[in-house]
């Protein structure tokens, strides 16, 4: 504050600071606005020399380089991390993929079985771009024994119930040509697939929905099949897209999403139905939801958004998970009768227990979780 | 591009395009330094004029004029509203609320009971400041007839088990006198409240926990007892403090705490508590999982770095919800038992009632859970 600052009546001073802050504010959307400029030219750049778009390494030292610099400036690390982050995520939603080749054979045909689904497009559209002939098969068309015999990649696309069906209808394929499948599910797919074919096998999940327009951070798991050298060049292709790889056991893979998919949705399903077989008053559920309470019914209100099959397959494919899921219910029912008889001591000595399996996670989530119920607490205020 | 830039090799350009990338970041940072200088002295000049930190008019204002240049610059609306939606909240963070008293007697003490508890000592804090006379009284204290006859403010703030008994407990206040309570439930409270005093009344829940540092668009709950007019000055002073308020009887306030407290808390509880018995690998589950499982994994895993005995008192408070929540437990069962039927058009039917339930709410949280999703995903990537 200037020294003539300090003459002003503080209502004037308050006045000419709240100006002072749209100033500032208003130099930000053209800071945002200019750097949303450079990156499309940097996407351009990037197309001509066939770069992938996400360079993890990149963002990493960009990252770190301004939490030091807002160091000395005095400003929270976390603060300018999230905003940056959100920058980022911002110029990579509508870019798309675009990445050199990484098989030397691109004389010979990547097969996309289920190539009309929605994710089968979404994969033929990444591959194509990248300069390689796709040809797609669907479930009317013919799988001819001469395409069999050129292809260099199989990769299974079709829906999680018919994928153990569609490999074994396959036509023998060259020695050389690597299987995949991208099914929800990795045991089954993956031992049908060694089954089949005696060459390179390998079974992907990818972990997020057809709508990205690229897979920049995206997840993708491997479980290794046969052959991994062969087919290096398939997880080298979605690393140039700039997917994240995680490989896991397909065993351990199937264990994980009974966890992650049947248990999660199958709980987010029957919450909602609950709330509306109990006929729940929405609307004062909002209006007096903290935070992280607002959070839940966004996820559980969400899945109803969604694609009703879709859930059905998942669950089902999930099978196997049931049986844990109902001793769920049991320890449900055994919970509420603790509390019931008013034992709050063995509430408290189980949630200490509880906790020791959590170990480190528990503070880290209690951590990491601030920043999201912190944005949850904004949505209300939004129009 | 300037034309000598054209003239570059590709490779030499995306250098150029990462420096300039940098230089804007570097601002961005400059500008967020500026702009917190800036809020501090906002802050001082505000208490100068014990005006209120947080003015939901003057934020929702500067965030719209921001979105219009946002527009005019090309730059998407909700992404300059979340940096700075972001941003501002980094400036609430540790700014003590302060703001005029709102009540005319300040000769006359605020009586907190259970001043010593977490939350005692955070409205405590408050009312100093504003520059009320403020008596506790805990556990161990007596509370003098003389000083109940002189209190403008009763505010009970013990736990949950022992409101109603604290209540009963207390010396005949001063007939004009506001008796008020923060419990986490509402009817038995302000039940007891009306019964033991005649004056003015008001049943409080804050939905925040003891750390904030303001009150800056915390939520309070509202549950009118008797004679409004005479309590209307407790509201103000909360909403100087920057409170949200919302009103509803206590009779829905405690259905829909069943449903945020004792539903929300005992499944997840129960959850974490599943996941330590079956002994669930946490680690494959980080590794594997999707965003929104990410999220869930935190929600569960954030509760057991917390306090065991708060959380059972809380659940043990909303009790009458158990019948409710056992209801959702053969809801479950039925809904396994569907699906190891194969009954996906069952399913599918009842998915679609949920989906009629949710009304508009289904694809509203849909995309309000976006940049949740979207966040959490982020989390992933950082160190």
């Amino acid at each position: 504050m200037s020294s003539s600052d300090k003459d002003q009546h503080p209502a004037e001073q308050l006045k000419n600071l709240r100006d002072a802050i749209d100033r500032v504010d208003s130099q930000l959307v053209e800071l945002i606005a200019e750097r949303a400029r450079i990156t499309a030219q940097v996407g351009r750049v990037k197309r001509s020399l066939q770069q992938p778009l996400y360079v993890p390494e990149r963002e990493q030292q960009l990252i770190a380089a301004r939490r030091d610099y807002a160091r000395q400036q005095g400003v929270a690390e976390d603060l300018v991390e999230d905003v940056l982050r959100r920058i980022i995520r911002e110029s990579y939603k509508t870019q798309s993929a675009q990445a050199t080749a990484t098989s030397q054979q691109l004389q010979r045909p990547v097969v996309i079985v289920g190539g009309k689904g929605q994710l089968g497009q979404l994969l033929t559209k990444f591959f194509v771009n990248s300069g390689y002939q796709v040809e797609t098969i669907d479930k009317d068309d013919a799988f001819s024994e001469s395409l069999a015999k050129r292809a260099q990649l199989v990769l299974m696309a079709v829906p999680v119930n018919v994928t153990l069906r569609a490999v074994e209808e396959l036509p023998e394929l060259a020695a050389d040509c690597v299987l995949a499948d991208v099914t929800s599910i990795k045991a089954e797919p993956l031992a049908a697939m060694l089954a089949k074919h005696q060459g390179p096998v390998v079974g992907l999940h990818p972990m997020f929905g057809p709508s990205v327009h690229n897979l920049a951070k995206q997840l993708i798991v491997v479980t290794h099949g046969r052959h991994p050298r062969n087919y290096q060049w398939v997880i080298e292709q979605f690393v140039n897209w700039g997917a994240h790889i995680e490989t896991i056991s397909a065993e351990q893979h199937d264990t994980a999403m009974g966890w992650i998919q049947a248990m999660r949705h199958l709980s987010t399903y029957t919450y909602g139905l609950h709330m509306a077989e109990e006929n729940a008053d929405i609307e004062s559920l909002v209006q007096l939801s903290s935070p992280i309470y607002r959070m839940e019914l966004m996820m559980v209100g969400r899945l109803f958004a969604q694609n009703a099959e879709l859930y059905a397959d998942i669950i089902c494919a999930n099978q196997q998970q049931f049986t844990t899921i109902k001793r769920y219910l049991e320890r449900f029912s055994a919970a509420i009768q603790l509390l019931e008889n008013g034992d709050k001591e063995r509430f408290i000595e189980q949630f200490n227990e509880v906790k020791a399996y959590f170990g480190s996670y528990a503070t880290q989530f209690l951590e990491e979780s601030e920043s999201l119920v912190q944005l949850a607490d904004d949505q209300r205020f939004r129009r």
